[in-house]
């Protein structure tokens, strides 16, 4: 038998979890037997788990895809308790990652080209299976990233969706140094935005509807902010953005943007809005200009994601919440008031 | 005196041209005199000159920058006559084109980076200065190319605009043999657009509303051909293009466009529809897609597709006319009859 699969001595053959029981329910102490572990399988036995906007979705159900008891949860970080058969890479007792994805097909074209992200099947953490509120979770193990020991795991667990979200783009975009960065929104993914464009030696501004943010999203990394409430504060800022980041979940005057766009620019949609995009066409051709997207990351992105991080020191700023507590920390998330992201421990 | 500068034994200073005279009058005939030779200038005698769907749009003033007398025009191929002495790399005699673009700054960051059809202070053709519908024009010398050996001129007019705005996307954004290539509308532009996809080993799909064309459509280059007016036509095409290049000036489904792109593909817009674009937020993030925008080519884009249009041996499917029945044609074009692109010769 090989020793990776060793049995802790105390079997996880019930997970105690929070679970929303119902479209928008206060969640609420829920017991399950765990998912059978597949050959390629990871058991983590959970530390962390970070709470994604994604997750007050889900519990309201506002994909219309959720299903019920939901546990939701998908910035995961734990320990490795169990290994199935097949798997490699990882040890029992090594500390791991888990994302918005636990597992995907492998065999597509997508997966094969490295775009696990876009796989057509991919399994998310927490949609049709129970996520990371919860004491632990059986995931493949190709899902699993081990945390590099210089990232505490408590800013480990909000890099695994909100970070690589932010991340990804500026990676397959090659934002770099020389780049003009505009970040929109400063919340749980603007403000590690910032840090990275910092850490990129990106020229960076802040766009944000609360001037009150103004001298954290500093500390972050921008080196200038507006407050886009004020009258004339995109104009004023017309072709200044090599690449502009949107984190946000509003509609926004997407032509004032685009005009914030230098010739050639990318706005980059991280953030669902909750309508369409509309785009006048005339001064995004003239300009050459493109809104990009970016959906999570895949695999390779999230390991170069965590390494980047822990080099360069990047720590999410957080609201320490014991797990039991989840309610509590959901409020605040609904009220706007986080700053910047909940992490739920065990 | 530099032996490219002598002047010819005709001197031509007075240019005859065909102008309107106001906002979506017919063209008729007009002289002037030419503008005086800027030290990097060149004259052309024009020989050739296509006929962009632009220029009815410049006649008609539908960008309210037009000015009149408008001397349309800005798919020109000729002859160098005059050289300005600071010119270099030209010779009097030689044939060249000069499309969208008179000339540029050259000093801006965008023209230093190559990017001269970007420039904040470019020189449009025939937008504020005399066009193409003439004997000759004087532009900067720097935008006139020299025309392949191989490239006849009736074939080059058309590829000065219409050519370069299809090419220099695909040449950008690496389509190549491995893609799957879509173009909307089967015009001056899409025509080639298929040649162009043919000629890189492209699997070529067509989407027109007019089914007359699809026997054409095959012949130029496509694989496919999708008739648009049908129902359920495009959904039929979900997730089977990587790259669609968008000729056309009509507002399309464009959300239906997103579902025929595969994950990570570009719909890329050259054509100027006639409102804002409106694009359906989820699927066009999870898909992680882009709307890409291409406005000409550069200098360097241009060259590249004179020699690759030459090699592949690339012809725009024309209607010859001589310049004095340019309301003729005129006239065909606005009743959408042009098969695909007129070209008027002196």
């Amino acid at each position: 038998m090989k020793e990776a699969t060793a049995r802790p001595e105390t079997a996880n053959e019930t997970v105690h979890a929070f679970a929303a029981m119902q479209a928008g329910a206060a969640l609420q102490p829920h017991e399950f037997a765990p998912r059978s572990l597949d050959p390629m399988g990871v058991e983590i036995q959970i530390t962390h788990c970070g709470m994604c906007h994604t997750d007050l979705h889900l519990i309201n159900n506002d994909f219309g895809f959720s299903s019920y008891p939901l546990v939701p949860g998908h910035e995961i970080v734990g320990v490795v308790s169990r290994l199935g058969e097949a798997s490699s890479g990882l040890k029992v007792g090594q500390r791991v990652g888990v994302g918005w994805l636990a597992g995907a097909c492998m065999v597509c074209e997508q997966c094969t080209a490295g775009h696990d992200n876009l796989c057509p099947n991919w399994q998310p953490t927490c949609v049709g299976r129970e996520g990371g509120y919860a004491t632990h979770i059986r995931v493949d193990s190709r899902f699993a990233f081990p945390i590099p020991d210089d990232l505490p795991s408590e800013f480990a667990a909000p890099l695994l969706c909100g970070g690589i979200t932010v991340f990804a783009p500026l990676l397959r975009h090659a934002v770099s140094g020389n780049s003009r960065l505009g970040v929109i929104g400063i919340g749980g993914l603007g403000h590690v935005a910032l840090q990275y464009g910092r850490a990129l030696g990106c020229h960076v501004i802040a766009f944000s509807s609360s001037p009150t943010k103004a001298a954290e999203a500093k500390q972050f990394g921008a080196n200038d902010f507006v407050a886009t409430g004020q009258p004339g504060a995109l104009s004023a800022y017309t072709s200044t953005c090599d690449f502009l980041l949107s984190t946000v979940t509003a509609d926004l005057p997407w032509g004032e943007y685009v005009q914030v766009l230098r010739p050639g620019g990318k706005l980059c949609l991280v953030g669902v809005p909750d309508r369409e995009l509309r785009i006048p066409a005339v001064p995004f051709i003239i300009g050459q200009k493109s809104v990009v997207s970016g959906c999570i990351g895949s695999r390779s992105e999230i390991q170069t994601m965590l390494e980047f991080s822990a080099r360069h020191r990047i720590k999410p700023q957080i609201e320490l919440f014991p797990m039991h507590e989840a309610n509590r920390a959901l409020e605040r998330l609904r009220a706007n008031k986080m700053r910047y992201r909940a992490v739920l421990t065990n």
